[in-house]
């Protein structure tokens, strides 16, 4: 009977902290989707479940509704198993680029629908698009081609996808009611299951650059991400990454391109960006039984990188999704800013903080990101960072090299970076 | 600065526990009202607020942000203080009828702005407008006008009134936040001070028939009411009375005007519903500085019963407001119900449980009251209970005598009323 609850009589037993059953769920998101209930009554209702939280089983109940809104792509017609990777976002974090052809070359298919960025944190679908003709707006019908010709496709979230997500991504974003697990968690969870995935690797970020500050708040949404896909009959595999600094050598959608491309070259298989990179990949190809073990899947990784097999993949993604693929090989062909500026150590000693998520903002400013999803971004700008956490300095070492193509702003990006970093006499512990 | 906080900020603060500053909820609330702030926005904020409690201060904030979004009365140029009384509902509770004329008739203005009746509780406009040709929809300047010549105006609530807390209460009724101490105190509050009041009395009704069903949240309810209605500068009274039984032999609108105009003409002057009447006009007296004690205010009381000077203001009342001044000493007058229908009881016992508020729902399936504002309620039905809790009763006595006309309904009425009396085989403990 529960699932004829009315809107109102359901709002009452969340605020009154009760369990909800399934089908009462199911029928209220079921409802809201279809505009049969107001925006007023889910608010109240997103705000009692913020306070009064849901269980693992409401949860999943609410991550199914919100994926059945939509189309769920069906590729069990594709041998072997669907894996994709989830990152919760963060500054410099290009791993996607390069899990998708190394996983692809190793042989396990990656159906990737990402996002654009906003803020502080930066998209992947913008960065696949510096690459000169490069398209992410495809069909579902597209999408599923490419998949099962290439073994990977890399497109946007379509209007098919999970609809009852954006609509109340939207709500959620108006009503302070955006940093709930369970909200959360059912949120990127409808959207990855709709890919059509068996498995599912989880980079939570952890830091100050990343949603998740602390680190018992980003191991409870690593949790609760698993939990729910596992529930949902998923393999999961969740990793906790450091976001206290940006990841890499690159902030900037082109820059990003080039560092992921010197990663999928071989060029650069050292240092924080390339080292999660592999391990990502490598726990991509585990849950996607190429291997049996996860040293003999980074050992896939690396052979697929120095055969050259993952630049090919490269090469063929580029091509089937209308870009240059000579541009895998040339970064120059990629769009490239025409000046430059240096941020510099005000004095000696250590690199003891970097505010990651300013260092993100700054970019928004450079126009390397954007603020509102209808910002339009320069894919050529963006920052080289030259110093890691805990780097020893000398004054007037470089610490950030701005690539920039107006000056207008520049004294503002400048004038964020510098607070950005924080160098310090002592070097920090290890 | 805190006034231009943005809805969501605003939103995230109140869900997170923080205390809003006065100009933070003022400026919300008139941004609500000027239809500034989606609906989606303040369901989210209700709820939050409902959850996360609210501090008196915000509370009168609140109340005040109400009751500056209408007009407020202005009486000053009345001498005296102006008292009103205001109860939270019950099935039976027609005391307002008695208070207006004998505490007007004591030299204290009344000017009182009721309610119409609601699932099972009656409402102080319907029970006057059985009276033929009384009416309440006047104007503000009619209710000034009234209470300036012979001391007392009955109306309705007008747009002018509050029409914040018009808007709140309905999306509140749809969103599950009605329930909440601080939103219920600021409703009423809101509305009792725009009448233009130094003084008022509270009967907090607490039992089985009133909406606090428990001693604690009646409590909680009269000190809050009480606390905000100081911080405005008024003094008030709060009284918790019972509601475990209906108040007095009447429950139906003529039926009830039959009872309060008893006690007004003195010929009933004992039992739980008259003592109360009596009590409340007390207070209000002694808030009015009429006498310097609650002893010489009930002397003054009956003092205006038993010269008739009561009886006189309410035929006063009557005709200023367009009714049959004769219906005050004829009873005969008032609508009359063609029929007679009994409960009686089933066996030899005491009355051991009255359901009080299934009692106010048989009323509402009778015709005497409505579930929404557009039922239309037939005046003349009702009930006269023939019972008080703990009364010893032989098999076969009449518990209940259904005043009615039409046939049809008469079955569930019989059968809810006979559920709703309980008759036991030991005496209720005293």
């Amino acid at each position: 009977m529960s699932h004829s609850l009315s809107p109102v009589e359901l709002i009452r037993r969340k605020r009154d902290g009760e369990i909800l059953s399934d089908d009462t769920i199911q029928g209220f998101i079921q409802a809201y989707t279809a505009g049969e209930v107001p925006d007023y009554q889910m608010s109240a209702f997103l705000m009692a479940v913020f306070l009064k939280g849901m269980t693992v089983e409401e949860t999943r109940a609410l991550t199914l509704a919100m994926l059945h809104s939509g189309a769920v792509i069906d590729f069990s017609d594709i041998p072997g198993f669907k894996v994709d990777k989830h990152s919760t976002g963060g500054v410099g974090d290009k791993t996607s680029l390069v899990l998708a052809p190394v996983v692809a070359a190793a042989g396990v298919a990656v159906p990737m629908i990402s996002g654009r960025g906003l803020g502080h944190t930066g998209g992947t679908l913008d960065k696949l698009e510096s690459i000169p003709g490069f398209r992410t707006d495809l069909t579902l019908d597209d999408f599923r081609r490419l998949v099962s010709t290439i073994g990977v496709g890399l497109i946007g979230q379509t209007p098919e996808i999970a609809p009852a997500d954006k609509k109340l991504y939207a709500l959620r974003d108006v009503t302070g009611t955006v940093e709930s697990l369970p909200l959360i968690t059912a949120s990127i969870m409808s959207k990855k299951l709709a890919e059509g995935i068996d498995a599912l690797v989880l980079d939570v970020k952890c830091g100050n650059g990343a949603f998740m500050k602390t680190f018992p708040n980003a191991q409870a949404l690593a949790d609760s991400l698993k939990a729910t896909g596992e529930a949902m009959g998923k393999r999961v595999t969740a990793l906790i990454t450091d976001m206290n600094q940006p990841l890499g050598w690159a902030v900037g959608n082109a820059l990003e391109v080039i560092e992921a491309q010197q990663v999928i070259r071989g060029e650069l298989l050292t240092g924080r960006f390339a080292e999660l990179s592999i391990d990502l990949s490598a726990h991509m190809i585990l849950l996607g039984g190429v291997t049996d073990t996860l040293e003999a899947a980074r050992e896939k990784v690396l052979e697929t990188i120095r055969s050259g097999a993952a630049l090919e993949k490269w090469k063929e993604i580029i091509a089937a999704q209308g870009g240059d693929p000579a541009c895998a090989e040339n970064d120059a062909k990629l769009p490239t800013a025409t000046k430059e500026a240096v941020v510099v150590a005000a004095s000696d000693g250590f690199v003891t903080h970097i505010e990651t998520e300013a260092v993100g903002m700054a970019g928004v400013v450079l126009g390397a990101g954007r603020l509102t999803l209808d910002s339009v971004i320069d894919p050529s700008v963006g920052f080289k960072i030259e110093v890691e956490l805990g780097a020893e300095v000398k004054k007037g070492d470089a610490l950030v090299r701005i690539a920039f193509n107006r000056d207008q702003t520049l004294p503002e990006v400048k004038a964020r970076l510098e607070r950005a970093f924080t160098i310090g006499l002592e070097k920090p512990g290890e």
